[in-house]
């Protein structure tokens, strides 16, 4: 699945990721009131407003980029409604040929680990039937278990062809009150970093592994190390825009080839009609906001990373 | 939340938790027959059989247990209606008086953790309506985002009287290749164990924090250390029985009050009519099985813990 994920971020040149991470609040209030109208301030009506919230983005957009990138939270919370809107919302982007990152940090004890798997990037056998559960085509995995925990994803991905991504270094404040803590001198992160180059030499594509890292842009420093510590590792990158992350700390994460990375924006692109400088598009042109912002991310990561 | 459940544990003398972990495998043949006989051999029919399932066990041992303890993994794997069946789980115990831990171990970044925090021990704000989605009593939660991505779920417990468990040392084979790692002489684990006490002195009940850990049985001297590293933290103890923790490993992670552990057993009790010992049952006597397991589990410990 690797290989599918460079090529489409080849032929676009742009390493790029929109994170459909739809809070009530970023979803317009024409489009709220419709879905509540017809199914009531429910969970229903909540799931049927993010999922037509998302339509209205992946239709402005799926020309332009490669991947989006759900993240499953912001459906879970609003339940069993939710997460059919997260599972419709896979299928949609799918349907446009966006590739899937399923954003689920699931990471447990072997066999439950290999369930979360089966569930999301593989096929369950019920009786003498298989069937693919979610089905996106990547998920991002929590590596604190162990090589147990994650072993199970790397299996599922190879018998299935799909991909993960393995949290190394996240973008948040506190990301380091754990993960930079020093082992003989070297943080955990780097551990990490060391265990998910080796987990991906299990399953390679032609140019780059199967077995992802998730490392944050608001960390660029840390993601040089990494990045020469995980020479064939794709680095997903949260953290550029909302977070702080820009465009020139981008470059680190990114080999000479110009490959290696993609950079996901989730609020600076779904809620873009939200800034000033979208402003005009308003509510209604929402999506139309989320291209133009698409465009923008495009240009300044072409430009900060030298592409 | 932790004082109603250290209330049951208290009346029943019973530091136990059943994981309702129903891999299909589990389910005697004459339900899975029924389910796939109505449904077809599709998700819907393997999620109607596994809550049949543990609708039958809960039936059976709600009475001798103060609570269950779901694996959401094991309904995810069956995508939507599976995670239907989670929740229909969930309710039905509820509805029999036990204490639901949500084992979920979701966690990422801030206002990610609170969507899962809201999602399943909260409340949803839709329009003007607040609705909880999932409602179990207590979820499992991942700290390797550190205190960011779990002060969210302390915040949601504050607000609906819930509570977790935080993963500090787990029960699986290389938990400590990350886990263990020492920090200028100090494991991780501890570090995360003196964490958890930390943000447990946020939210207190009578005698112990809302905020409680996982460590495994089959870690029993690090269970001591951790034990007298968070005194006033439940913990949640997987690993015994099927995973390897007998009873005499347990007494370490209980404190001087008899209190401060709970102990968890799902294979060992879910699918005790496959172990010789409880053959006599049968499959179509799979829940007295899990009934006899349960009581050999409690008086197993009340003689290894000295309850």
């Amino acid at each position: 699945m690797i290989n599918t994920l460079v090529e489409k971020i080849k032929k676009l040149n742009a390493p790029i990721v929109v994170g459909l991470d739809p809070k009530l609040q970023f979803v317009p209030e024409f489009i709220q009131k419709k879905a509540f109208e017809e199914y009531g301030e429910t969970l229903e009506g909540a799931a049927h407003a993010i999922l037509e919230f998302n339509k209205g983005i992946i239709d402005t957009t799926y020309d332009l980029i490669p991947a989006v990138k759900p993240q499953i939270a912001m459906y879970e919370q609003f339940g069993i409604p939710g997460l059919k809107a997260f599972k419709e919302t896979v299928d949609y982007a799918k349907s446009k040929g966006l590739v899937v990152i399923g954003d689920i940090k699931r990471g447990d004890i072997g066999s439950t680990s290999e369930a979360y798997a089966v569930g999301h990037i593989g096929k369950v056998k019920i009786g003498s039937q298989s069937i693919a559960p979610f089905d996106e085509d990547f998920v991002t995995v929590n590596p604190y278990l162990g090589t147990d925990g994650v072993k199970p994803f790397v299996d599922v991905c190879k018998e299935n062809d799909k991909g993960i991504f393995v949290l190394v270094k996240t973008s948040n404040p506190s990301s380091g009150e754990f993960q930079d803590q020093k082992i003989d001198g070297t943080p955990l992160y780097e551990l990490v970093g060391k265990q998910v180059a080796k987990w991906g030499e299990d399953f390679m594509g032609d140019e780059y592994s199967n077995v992802g890292a998730v490392v944050g842009a608001t960390y660029p420093e840390m993601g040089k190390i990494l990045r020469n510590i995980m020479p064939k590792t794709y680095i997903l990158v949260p953290g550029y825009g909302a977070q702080g992350g820009t465009a020139k700390d981008l470059k680190p994460f990114f080999n000479e080839d110009g490959l290696g990375a993609i950079v996901n924006s989730s609020r600076g692109i779904i809620a873009a009609y939200k800034q000033e400088q979208y402003a005009q598009f308003g509510e209604e042109g929402y999506a139309d906001a989320s291209r133009a912002a698409v465009e923008f991310m495009i240009k300044d990561i072409r430009e900060g990373v030298g592409l």
